[in-house]
């Protein structure tokens, strides 16, 4: 037994899933994604605005979507993120579609969920550079915002507990439904190539799938990055071990989605790997000790591309202007 | 004859025009934004893209959108603008609403369209730090992109002649029509408040309509910043003289648009107004000579608020991703 069935439990379960040769939706190791439910429409349109507001960092010149790009595949498409002056980051920034179905947040999962994520960047020195409570101080004197939280929360006292409850509503709407594969979940047989098809057999038959797997084919576990060959890695973080301390955790990072995956490059937590092939490679390698033929990997990689789901669609928001007491930015500012 | 009246020739023009009573749109020196008609939508299309698409600089995390914001009355809300490696430009960015109306574009007109002016940022090396031969080298790799142009201009070779075209087809789209100004001026007479109107009346009266005329309320003459008053800058800018080399255009900059100017904070080519109050105060005292009282600053900043119309509406573009050949941008690359 391989190693990386050894770590993954879940991997003798799919294992038998694979041994079926009639696949329907119900008895596939991934299953399709659902369309998102709004119940308060009034806090969606606030954490839109929010989503967008660069005026949450100190700079007032990144916003959420800086890195978390929503024209991107919910990422920057960088190696590692650019921070308040140009800091550079020590992780890739991971994509914020479909990040509602994560069983916690961040690479090492040190938020529980999109709520307790949403607050992290605001106040981190080395992302948007600013603190909550000049963020809410800020919000507080907009009035197009205080209007807002009223109607979205009954009452228009704005504390950063809303503005991250905003956020991750909003964040919640972020799911991709309607991908050529989810359509061939569904049972439209021609929804997918033959070639594309031998690519999720492989994908299955070759151990992927015990990682990723479930709606979002991935974000449901914690793995070693380098089950079984080890990674080297061109950031610093340790993963997991960083927020349990424990070192059977070290470099156990969170499974990421590979749903959009053809948009969220360059991949990995180091953002080491700029293309799919490269990145298909590398992970049958370390993870299962398995060496793809080229054809293989485009096979593999062809499946993949027919994860990218239908992106979010709506219309660009527009943000209340400042008040005259309205702070302003201070990007220069090196305090 | 004050020295504003002697460097505006319209000035006299519009003097006459203000000595009538009964106001209507057929007379009036400011004329409503008519919306803009697309005649080549697939050039639009992909031009929205281009604008949204951070791959046009080096870093690949700045946009036009980033300086230009359409979330944010088409400007960054910053004194000046973060550019490339975030240095700190030497101007306030204008705002890219209604901008098509402008007789030239940047604050010393130095290119005659928004065709010559969307090459501009791209290849600066204080803002987006990449080039022309880069950008479209980039574009030529994603095939997203490749079949866009095709349909735009009917083949698919890229060059900076149509990345430029196709920025500036999306762009003149950024009219703000139907503000409530504009609906008084076509004849609803409640469209405005009392105060909004009696605003207006000053407006005209103290001479700001000398310059601040036309659809754009603005845009359409190159004045010195400090008629009456010596302006001490907080920017080494020097205007149009670094033009046309001549020492009477030193300090003569383009008239800007007043059109949403309650979004297009802060203020001046320095930035150096926070507010609209300030700027009025400012306005009147170096170019005029004119002080208001705090009533009469009330109700010309009353009144310009009148001039916010309806912003861009439209969805968030979605962009083609790179292709495995996509050159990766180089942020922390300090050359």
């Amino acid at each position: 037994m391989k190693p990386s069935a050894l770590s993954c439990t879940v991997a003798l379960i799919f294992t038998a899933m694979i041994g079926q040769s009639a696949a329907t939706a119900g008895n596939e190791p991934i299953q399709p994604i659902t369309s998102a439910k709004v119940t308060n429409p009034a806090l969606v349109e606030l954490g839109k605005k929010l989503y967008f507001d660069p005026r949450l960092s100190k700079s007032g010149f990144i916003s959420c979507n800086s890195c978390h790009n929503l024209s991107m595949g919910g990422t920057d498409n960088i190696k590692t993120s650019i921070g308040h002056h140009w800091q550079e980051g020590p992780i890739n920034a991971p994509t914020v579609l479909n990040s509602s179905l994560n069983l916690a947040q961040f690479w090492d999962g040190r938020a529980a969920d999109l709520q307790a994520q949403a607050g992290g960047p605001i106040a981190n020195p080395g992302e948007m550079g600013f603190s909550h409570t000049l963020a809410v101080g800020m919000l507080q004197t907009i009035p197009g915002y205080v209007a807002e939280f009223k109607k979205a929360f009954g009452s228009d006292q704005i504390d950063i507990d809303k503005v991250t409850k905003a956020i991750a509503a909003f964040e919640e709407t972020l799911v991709t439904p309607n991908s050529r594969f989810d359509q061939w979940l569904k049972g439209n047989k021609r929804a997918i190539s033959k070639d594309e098809l031998a690519g999720y057999q492989l994908f299955k038959k070759t151990g992927c799938i015990a990682c990723h797997n479930g709606p979002a084919v991935g974000g449901n576990s914690f793995q070693k990055m380098g089950q079984v060959e080890a990674y080297k890695a061109s950031s610093p973080a340790e993963g997991r071990f960083a927020v349990t301390g424990k070192e059977a955790d070290r470099f156990n990072f969170k499974v990421p989605t590979l749903r959009n995956v053809e948009m969220t490059y360059p991949y990995f937590h180091d953002g080491a790997a700029n293309t799919l092939t490269e990145a298909v490679d590398t992970m049958a390698r370390i993870q299962l000790g398995k060496r793809f033929t080229p054809e293989e990997n485009a096979k593999v990689v062809a499946f993949l591309k027919t994860l990218t789901g239908d992106q979010p669609a709506f219309r660009l928001p527009i943000l209340p202007p400042s008040s005259d007491s309205t702070p302003r930015p201070t990007p220069f500012d090196r305090k």
